[in-house]
């Protein structure tokens, strides 16, 4: 059976295709749904354990939900929830209301700590109190103690499984420990070193591969061996500084203690991925003017998705009816020479507006990456002037052409060139000082930068164009 | 020693202050440089070893290269290689072209040999040239190999250092022999088993914990315990596929494989993690109009960075000129009711690109993440549809209200919120298909997808309110 299912899924001759997508997943659900019905037991749990849980997963993905959790009753608890655990969101929280309390209590109870709360946070208050009172006690504090800290917090990333030693144990002595705790573990990249009282304060820590090239030595103590010099966070931490911390120290998990330096749990690695790309997207979002989103584009209620870009929205469009009031000044004072000038609204608008918005979108990812910080202001000032300059000058002698193509004086021609050189250096200069001021006032950098740079280049724009025309044009 | 910088770097009380930033590096610098007057060096020595390297290489962040450098020679070349490589690159390769070749030489050799081929890459080709012969043979050869393989591919990522042991090894053996490899090793989660006879076909792997687990089992063989159901990545992939690989199995490293499943090289996590900022960084300017940038802002020339940006903005601005081709049309044909419609044109064309762009940039973030995929196009498109709907109908409304509170008749004002509710309909589909479109075409849903929306809507958006107008009021 195993070489059925491998057979089949790689190319010919790769027989544990380590390589390329699984497309033909579908393939296999007849063959699946078969062995259901005959109650397969000894090939169904061959399915199981065969694969690494997250192929097993995508192999079911056909599928209903129902369907899946009878398969995983073939399986041993472990691979029961490391295949659970690769089923999509959606799934998940469909099995856990669904299906029978007991048996999804034992999944849950042998989830890591941090993975099984961000679940039950996904699932009907009503069935997460119904299955706490199956689950063993342990467990259940564990819960109710993560799920109380605030979002994006230490607290709410980390996992409460982590490999703990005393400082007195022998290398070998603590080989053994370890191996003993390991099936338990997400992760053993990391040993900490605890006070032998049980004020469990941090003492210290040892990489497994530290403690394995002291193999040689088994007599020493880990005492001996530990790093003394911590990076650790606090609980309560922000889930971003963390996330650059871990990136920053090149770790592969960090302590997460509390005002008293008692170790609480670890995050690890692949959540630090996870906030990478969660606060990636945020900022994005928040570039584009969308407030971010909770969850994920299709999971968002049709009318959050509505709010959360319509608040944006209508701080533009007030920004924009100034701009019309702004016109309408002019239009009063300037009608004789008004109609021609129009044609060009449009393009000084958008020039202004778009050179503005990749000022502030290289700064603000420039500032989130680190490579550009609030004492390197003057540089990013200069540099912005001149790449606007050069930009304004581009697009002004471009427009300039144009104009006259267009058979426009050469006066009224002249207009054009100006007035981009302007709006493009304002726009330049706005965009890049916005972040950096957003920054300074301790607030997000991402947060309002580009719609703010929008709406005010867009009044600042009209009234250039209209300051330089009447110069040039209205004696 | 030690406790002196330790006492002074963390707030009172907190010895090892593993915990909130280090703003007084400063402080240090002085006596730093007392101690390099002194040539002292039992004390430099203690401080490159007394701290993580990372907080060692900031604490020097004050000094000048060579200052930084003759603090080095102090330190045994585990902590030389380890401080060094927390320096900033202008720093490193500051160093490597200015300080004594052999003593470079000796610390490159040292380096992981991912992290050396990225510095020598950013060091002068004349510099190279005159350290690799000063490099141990292997070293060297494997220098060139790595700098052969193509930009952002796996093998451009990966380290050529790795656990390989045979499957015959028994678990005792298997904890001696990484005991004596992995003080080379830059990491031991996984240990690779790799064929007896010399063809290096990965065969099968072994997480650290796996073996440490089977410690009470000291007789058993690698072989009974490896998965054999790999992950992997070819050597040319490309390192966004690779880094969402290693995402969704939440591996630690992944090995790298060439055509022939010989073991090359693996990758490890903080590379994955530079690769998700990196690609984060590339998407934003992308979205925002501007090519990628290959270095950081600061580093990238001023000519450069101005001609990643001006080639967007002339694409955008000849799109504006359309726009005022169009508007020049109008100008002819419908001078009569002119003046005052031109007022709102700035607030309907920005209305239009602001709904478009925060579209396209939801569904550009939520491709990247995998929550929309081309299966869910007709899901989009509906949603789209429905929050322009709602969006542009609520902007209308502003603007009929503004329209009569600023004194224009009622059929005047009623061209507004019918022109708002086209436009912004139009910019939510139009931003939302452009993203995936591109990606059925096999484009980057993230290039030109925002600059295009702006485009086109601008045009849309002036052909809609005239011909709205043209409607209402041409009678």
């Amino acid at each position: 059976m195993i070489g059925r299912f491998l057979w089949r899924a790689g190319p010919p001759g790769d027989p544990v295709f380590g390589n390329g997508e699984i497309m033909i997943n579908t393939l296999y659900l007849p063959e699946l749904r078969e062995l259901l019905d005959e109650d397969n037991d000894a090939e169904l749990a061959e399915f199981c354990t065969a694969l690494h849980p997250a192929r097993t997963a995508d192999f079911m993905e056909g599928l209903t939900t129902d369907e899946r959790w009878s398969v995983l009753q073939h399986a041993d608890i472990e691979s029961r929830v490391g295949i659970f655990s690769y089923f999509d969101r959606e799934c998940q929280v469909d099995a856990v209301g669904s299906q029978d309390r007991r048996e999804v209590a034992e999944v849950i109870a042998a989830m890591p700590p941090d993975d099984r709360v961000d679940l039950l946070n996904d699932v009907e208050s009503q069935v997460v109190s119904e299955l706490l009172p199956l689950l063993p006690a342990v467990e259940r504090r564990d819960i109710l103690r993560l799920r109380a800290y605030p979002e994006e917090s230490a607290g709410a990333l980390m996992t409460t499984e982590f490999a703990e030693l005393s400082e007195n144990l022998s290398v070998k002595e603590a080989i053994d420990e370890i191996g003993r705790q390991a099936r338990e573990l997400e992760t053993i990249s990391y040993l900490y070193i605890v006070d032998d009282d049980q004020s469990d304060q941090l003492r210290g820590v040892i990489s497994a591969r530290q403690l394995i090239s002291a193999v040689a030595r088994p007599e020493i103590t880990l005492g001996q061996l530990m790093e003394r010099d911590l990076v650790t966070v606090n609980v309560l931490d922000d889930q971003e500084e963390i996330a650059n911390k871990v990136a920053h120290f090149d770790l592969l998990a960090i302590p997460v203690i509390d005002d008293d330096r008692r170790m609480l749990g670890i995050i690890t690695h692949d959540d630090i991925i996870d906030v990478f790309r969660e606060e990636a997207t945020e900022d994005a979002h928040r570039i584009a003017g969308v407030d971010p989103l909770e969850q994920s584009y299709l999971e968002t209620g049709i009318f959050t998705l509505t709010w959360k870009r319509g608040v944006w929205l209508i701080v533009l469009f007030v920004g924009a009816l100034l701009t019309a009031f702004a016109l309408t000044y002019y239009d009063e004072n300037h009608l004789q020479w008004w109609s021609w000038l129009v044609v060009f609204i449009p393009l000084v608008i958008s020039s202004g507006g778009n050179s503005g918005n990749q000022s502030a979108t290289l700064i603000i990812t420039a500032m989130v990456t680190g490579d550009v910080t609030l004492r390197n202001w003057y540089q990013v000032i200069r540099r912005e002037l001149f790449v606007g300059l050069m930009l304004g000058g581009g697009l002004g002698t471009i427009g300039f052409v144009a104009a006259l193509a267009m058979n426009y004086s050469l006066l009224q021609s002249a207009v054009l060139p100006i007035t981009l050189l302007l709006v493009v250096v304002s726009g330049t200069l706005l965009g890049a000082s916005l972040p950096l001021i957003f920054k300074r006032l301790g607030l997000d950098p991402a947060l309002m930068s580009n719609p703010f740079v929008a709406g005010i280049i867009d009044i600042l724009g009209i009234v250039i164009y209209m300051s330089v025309a009447a110069c040039l044009l209205s004696r």
